[in-house]
């Protein structure tokens, strides 16, 4: 009977529980549920006899050791900045771990102790990080091993809404952690382009827009995204001559969020003054300005970002509430908690809401002196506000990658990411069974 | 005898240290010069007798102990993060402190304990903090003290270039901190203006310009200095309606430094990617729009900035050198880190030069049911590149307050910041016969 620990329960977790509840018996597992509310553990769990819920602060490092010391593998689901401790305890006690965050450089100093220890620290499987990975690595490596040469790999993503669902002119409602949403792009995004790097602040990073199309879905709004330099050496694509990723929006979006980007209104480095005091008129009034004459407001938006009081983007602001003489309800924030707090009551997904991911390789390389460019497409969507399209790509690839851990599939050890093929073939295989499944377009070029 | 250890002797100490040498006979004390670099304090000591230099590493805690165990004052003229460790050797040992720097929250914390211990933490004893403390409480004590209510403060202070030395288009040299002067404003500056709250985020910080007449010297930009809010309780001026705090630079060099802040290149947060490889033009050109066509660097940048390839600001950025085809000369640096060393090239203040420090407060307040504008300005000019005004002005006030300290005339304790009468008459007094003097302007409004 092997015994996996699953730590945070939040909103990612839900397929994820669900695979590994549904595989239980089969595999011979169980599962622990553990969380901060054991309200929420138990929920999640839904009374499957092959699991069990219980409360756990992992800032209580006794309780956390013993749980973790009764398992043979962790899942982490805990917002990125926790894994650590989590994972210096997993080496100590030679564990197995599993998270779909980011290898912080923390983590990656735990590589030789982890292959010591005999045990995989898996980072970066869930969906972006993670599906991104499996999915080009699967094409870099086909392409490399026919012999071609791949000049230009440009990757987008987006957590967005599903058409019939999408009932808000911005196309976005929150699928995972609004937070991450406010402060999405903040820092310098850095790619190469033919061979020049290229370099985008963050009080640009909305203006940097490409429309994407991904067939049969429609054309979206796509940005860089952070440091895709660094992709190079871990896709083994050391002197390709362009390589983006970036993130997809709706259409319009980056426009219109670019005016609250430039108003300031996403900084979350000080707390407002006097905020109790305020609305949200108000408040759009001290970050605009100083009013000339007795314009409105919202003309006033409309000058400050150039625009006309009729344009999409002024509308999309208006939507959100910002205009209104209405009190922030709020005593001690920063401008991005108070935009995050305005969105939360206007984004919400609801029960019967379906979100939707988009995910777009775009390749171009040589092969044989002939030009190829493949177009690789993902695009699933939620059941519903439970069994999200972000749950189902964040959760499974962590799911399946814990089964085929526990099984002896997946041999390697230390700290790791899914890029070899030991774990993305597997795993993109068995993600194809729940409908995470590419769609890939080649066509030779002249 | 008392005994005066200075730690610290960088571009700003030189003539606090004249100061104390030439009191030292007659107050009767010794100056201990300790600098990282024994050369560095030995030539500022330039073989007084009344003074010694010794090498100090303030990392080597059990020598700082020793040296501040010997003292009765120490001046601190380090960096301001290093303050508080001497301070809290301070406190530990009963000795007055005196720093030209901001009280930082732990400096704060001592405040009971410095209390306790019978002694002063007297920082903002420069010029910015320290003069304009000084001044402004001066004006602010007299009009309260007349029964005045003031409505209006905004005050601003800038270190710049005498006319006479001035041969170069920005009409700025560095005679203090490059780093400081390339990072500044980096933030959200906060002020109010009649009764409403502003917020301008460092994005629109440089085109957020006031143009300030200083009677006799000219007209400046003028932008805030981050949060003045803070200083309507330090200042006691809770309820007033207008108050800001900002900084002076040359007409004009706010717009050219904005398209820096646009480009991306005052950013600090991250390395450029194969530096050593970049030229200063391929380094504009990573931040820049990608090519459309043949058009020169010179027109792309202009365009990018939405300016002709003309306008002055455009010429202010070509004369930097950085559309220029020649190596960086660096392997790892940040963009600010380059922007840095490429005007440290160019912005050099040579030994004859004299640098100029403007400050001007700007005061409306009813008095009897009559309207009143005070302006007070301060204009200082160095003696050349090691007497500069901003040595002066930063240096010889905390020179002063730590005679006033010694000689028992500043009794405050605590953490202390020289808005008191106790400090700010004797010292403001004092530094008349520096040739630091303000000119006030009154005049009656209808």
């Amino acid at each position: 009977m092997k015994k996996i620990l699953l730590i945070g329960a939040g909103r990612s977790s839900s397929s994820l529980i669900a695979y590994l509840l549904e595989h239980a018996k089969t595999e011979n597992w169980t599962l622990t549920i553990a969380d901060i509310s054991k309200e929420n553990a138990n929920a999640k769990l839904g009374g499957d006899p092959s699991g069990n819920a219980i409360a756990l602060d992992i800032h209580n490092s006794v309780a956390t050791t013993a749980e973790i010391e009764k398992a043979d593998l962790v899942l982490s689901m805990l917002p990125a900045h926790m894994h650590i401790s989590v994972a210096r305890e997993c080496v100590r006690l030679k564990k197995h771990l599993v998270t779909a965050s980011y290898v912080s450089a923390e983590m990656q100093e735990l590589d030789a102790a982890a292959t010591s220890a005999g045990i995989i620290l898996l980072n970066e499987c869930g969906l972006d990080p993670g599906i991104d990975h499996m999915s080009a690595m699967e094409v870099i490596d086909r392409v490399h091993k026919e012999g071609g040469k791949i000049s230009s790999f440009k990757s987008y993503t987006g957590g967005l809404v599903a058409p019939e669902s999408n009932d808000n002119p911005w196309g976005y409602k929150f699928s995972w952690n609004p937070r991450n949403v406010i402060l999405a792009g903040q820092g310098t995004a850095c790619y190469i382009e033919e061979g020049n790097y290229k370099y985008v602040p963050y009080n640009r990073l909305f203006t940097h827009v490409d429309k994407i199309a991904v067939k049969g879905i429609g054309t979206f709004d796509g940005y860089p995204n952070r440091d895709s330099l660094s992709y190079r050496k871990i896709y083994q694509l050391d002197n390709i001559q362009t390589m983006l990723r970036g993130t997809l929006r709706q259409d319009g979006f980056c426009k219109a969020w670019n005016i609250f980007v430039q108003l300031g209104l996403t900084d979350d480095s000080y707390k407002i003054e006097d905020a109790s005091k305020l609305s949200y008129a108000s408040l759009l009034e001290a970050f605009l300005p100083t009013a000339k004459g007795n314009q409105s407001l919202r003309k006033r938006l409309a000058d400050f970002a150039g625009l006309a009081e009729e344009d999409e983007a002024i509308k999309l602001i208006e939507w959100t509430g910002i205009l209104e003489d209405k009190a922030l309800g709020v005593t001690k924030a920063s401008p991005a908690e108070i935009l995050q707090s305005l969105l939360e009551k206007k984004w919400i997904l609801r029960k019967e809401d379906k979100d939707m991911i988009v995910m777009q390789h775009d390749f171009e390389y040589e092969m044989e002196n002939k030009k190829f460019r493949q177009k690789s497409s993902l695009v699933v969507k939620g059941d519903d506000s439970v069994y999200t399209a972000m749950a189902k790509t964040v959760g499974l690839p962590a799911a399946i990658a814990t089964r085929l851990i526990l099984s002896g599939k997946i041999q390697s050890r230390g700290v790791q990411i899914p890029v070899g093929k030991e774990i993305y073939f597997p795993v993109l295989q068995e993600l194809e069974k729940s409908g995470i499944k590419f769609v890939h377009q080649l066509e030779e070029r002249s």
